[in-house]
């Protein structure tokens, strides 16, 4: 009898993740991963280091080499497009590179088919006569456009635009500014990284400004253009700014606007959509098509704090992968829900956030109180002291802990510092029980209340309703 | 009618915690911290960073100046000694600087007296002839022995020697280095660091030794003595390696070997001593006296893995002395459990853990089991990574994580990395539990499985027993 056969469609973190759970749990399973490019396992999020000169040779990024992962006992069907899932007869049509087609049959199939750039409605960006790579215009989102974008830079352009102030894009007006190019960020909201309340937002404008980008907020790019001759650049890019004509002239273009899931294949299958138009799945990642599981950026994400929305990022892709493999091959796995952790390096400030923002908060009709207060990342008397800006969120009927935000200088652990928030997010925990959690102190790192603890305290202070006492005592804590 | 008035003994964490903590609830009640020495609210952990130079006036070890607690509205009697406690007539006797002894009154007392060094039994280092601070032979506990030992440096010797290797002998081993000073740090047991599991000792110690620290392990040190002058040092240190006599002559000796709880003051007034000869208190830090309360390192530690232990530490001084200073003024807090977190920065290397050890959690009747690996502090492609060796501990049967122990760089969220596991220890995760954490990722400071999380894989994969599956499955989580 021939072994079972699971095929995950998908190089990315969450076919990956799928295919290498299920080599792990089940060695007598064949899997076949159907990757549309040559590229399989890179870490997408390493591309703005590759651009930026900080990670040379490409190659780097990848998490596992081919070789690796075909140690692994599973089959790449490399340069190959999955066109269509014929759900009753358990097989998924695909086209080679060399155009051929044919059936591949599976037992279990999990989809990671992930996302693709949004593309905004701006003239001469889409349609048939849309500009691209060679005119200077680039997306980022694949190794196909990473290499277009770093063919256009070893031609040494003096000028770039950004389209976007999200991760991705900040990250790149770091790396274009690190190759010398004079940046200019458009976004089209009033501030940069809109995943932060605007006050802490305001510091990472502040670190753009510092190393020289044009930071350009409040404005809408509704055009891009090849540029006159006579203009001292390649794409003019024309706009609205408070309703002002915004124009400039550059040698580069980068839109980066955000992502929504490529859902084609499993529409087409029969698979339902929802929220941010991904498709549904339940917690064993099952799309409700039999024998057909999803995972990451191309389905609905379960949030602890929300309920079910649409947050793509490689951590859950990484998790929601490998529940799907684990469940393909007949275990019994969950993903138990998203907080929204996330973090960016910006030049030499981190900015990190797990949980809600205020607003964020209110909209899911939470009463949310935000205290912000600053903090040493470690004892003052001792070298290098940087204060952290932290903003905590929480519920003013129970005290509940709905988000942390926190930007300081690099090197203050502020990545690992949101994580102690997010697994107090985890385990349901209120502002004021920060208190009683039991952190590493010593004066080089720390503080004998950290700066997490004291974020919180500033919190409870301000906002906590302490319960009814019995009578006769005085206070409460 | 007087207002109600709390006494405080006690200058460090404990005292001066609880004193903030009943001015901050109720400005009504005077507030009165009795301090042995000059020196309320000083960072006894910053102690070592002064001695190396790194904080050069010393008055910045200082968390508050006295300034600073006065104007909360607290009453300091500096150089007071409180001799004994009249707990039916609730009041004090206080010896003041000049001799002079008088009763303070108060209607809540909160006892912070600390510990005091633990004199071992070394020849020439106990009785009434016992060698000092005049003879180059030091302990480090108080301001009083740091202004010692810092007018002994200043005579530039050339020679150390550090009996102990726990956190403060290795953080003065580092102190004494950057001076220029030769060091010699002799530890009776095999190993540095004993709170560290053998493995991740031994990189401490390999640490210690490049940066040329002499370091002697399995040695007991027995006597202390005058040098003669012909051997080109201050202080002849004798003892026994492995049989063998072991003897330096060095310029400076300094015994720092851990502490006992300085519990007579509450111990003649009736208290009950516990677990390390600690004071026994509940979680309200009621010391089963009326109206006296106690906290910090004088009394017992109620340990969430452990149940009551002694475990003296700077943060757990903190937390149970805001608790007293709360219930003292008629609150309703509850020191909520330490689970041992504590962390040290030796040169370039930091060494962290929380929770138990692998023969501590044996010891304690847990089925433990124990993986080491090493997990890159973030993606290896992006400059500056640095492997972390992480040591995770399990309990067998239902997989609780009981402990976790981190070694690395500087730099590499250590300090904070263990505070995810103390988190989780807090909410009483298991280690597979860990991957469900949602915790923070970008190239420069994680990867998509943190390394807190890759170090519970391994384990996981090692030790964990799935729950038994329904009929049909093939493997489980």
């Amino acid at each position: 009898m021939a072994n079972r056969h699971l095929v995950a469609i998908g190089g990315r973190d969450a076919g990956i993740s799928a295919a290498l759970r299920a080599r792990e749990l089940e060695p007598g399973v064949d899997v076949t991963v159907v990757v549309a490019d040559a590229y399989p396992n890179f870490s997408i999020c390493g591309i703005p280091y590759h651009l930026s000169g900080d990670v040379p040779d490409w190659r780097d990024l990848a998490h596992r080499t081919v070789a690796d992962l075909q140690a692994t006992g599973m089959r790449l069907a490399l340069d190959t497009r999955a066109e269509r899932i014929d759900v009753a007869e358990q097989r998924v049509l695909l086209t080679s590179a060399g155009g051929q087609q044919s059936w591949l049959s599976y037992d279990e199939l999990v989809v990671g088919t992930g996302a693709v750039p949004t593309r905004s409605r701006i003239g001469g960006f889409t349609g048939p006569d849309a500009l691209g790579p060679a005119d200077g215009v680039h997306v980022l989102h694949t190794m196909g456009d990473t290499f277009a974008l770093a063919g256009d830079l070893a031609q040494q352009p003096e000028t770039a635009l950004i389209v976007g102030a999200g991760y991705v894009g900040l990250e790149m007006a770091e790396a274009l500014t690190a190759r010398g190019i004079t940046v200019t960020q458009v976004q089209r909201g009033p501030q940069v990284l809109s995943t932060l309340d605007e006050p802490l937002g305001a510091l990472v404008r502040d670190e753009l400004t510092a190393h020289g980008v044009e930071v350009v907020t409040g404005t809408t790019i509704t055009a891009i253009a090849r540029a006159r001759a006579s203009t001292g650049g390649r794409v003019t890019v024309t706009g609205r700014r408070d309703g002002t004509p915004f124009t400039r002239t550059v040698d580069v273009v980068l839109v980066v606007v955000g992502v929504r899931p490529d859902t084609d294949l499993l529409v087409s299958a029969g698979a339902v959509t929802g929220a941010g138009g991904a498709v549904v799945v339940d917690e064993a990642m099952r799309t409700g098509l039999p024998h057909v599981y999803a995972a990451g950026d191309c389905v609905t994400t379960h949030h602890r704090l929300l309920g079910v929305t649409y947050l793509p990022l490689g951590t859950t892709a990484h998790k929601q992968g490998k529940v799907a493999g684990t469940n393909a091959v007949g275990g019994s796995a969950r993903f138990t829900g998203s907080v929204g952790t996330q973090v960016v390096k910006v030049f030499d400030l981190v900015a990190a956030r797990t949980g809600l923002r205020h607003d964020e908060a209110a909209r899911a009709g939470f009463h949310p109180a935000t205290t912000q207060t600053t903090a040493d990342d470690h004892k003052a008397y001792y070298p290098g002291a940087h204060r952290i800006a932290i903003r905590v969120t929480g519920d003013t009927r129970d005290s509940r802990l709905l988000g942390a935000q926190l930007v300081g200088r690099r090197g203050s652990e502020i990545a690992k510092r949101v994580d102690t928030y997010a697994t107090a997010l985890y385990a349901g925990m209120t502002v004021p029980d920060l208190d009683a959690l039991d952190l590493s102190y010593t004066p080089p790192l720390g503080s004998p209340w950290d700066a997490v603890q004291m974020a919180g305290h500033a919190w409870t202070r301000e906002h906590h309703q302490p319960a009814p006492q019995p009578a006769g005592a005085l206070v409460t804590t």
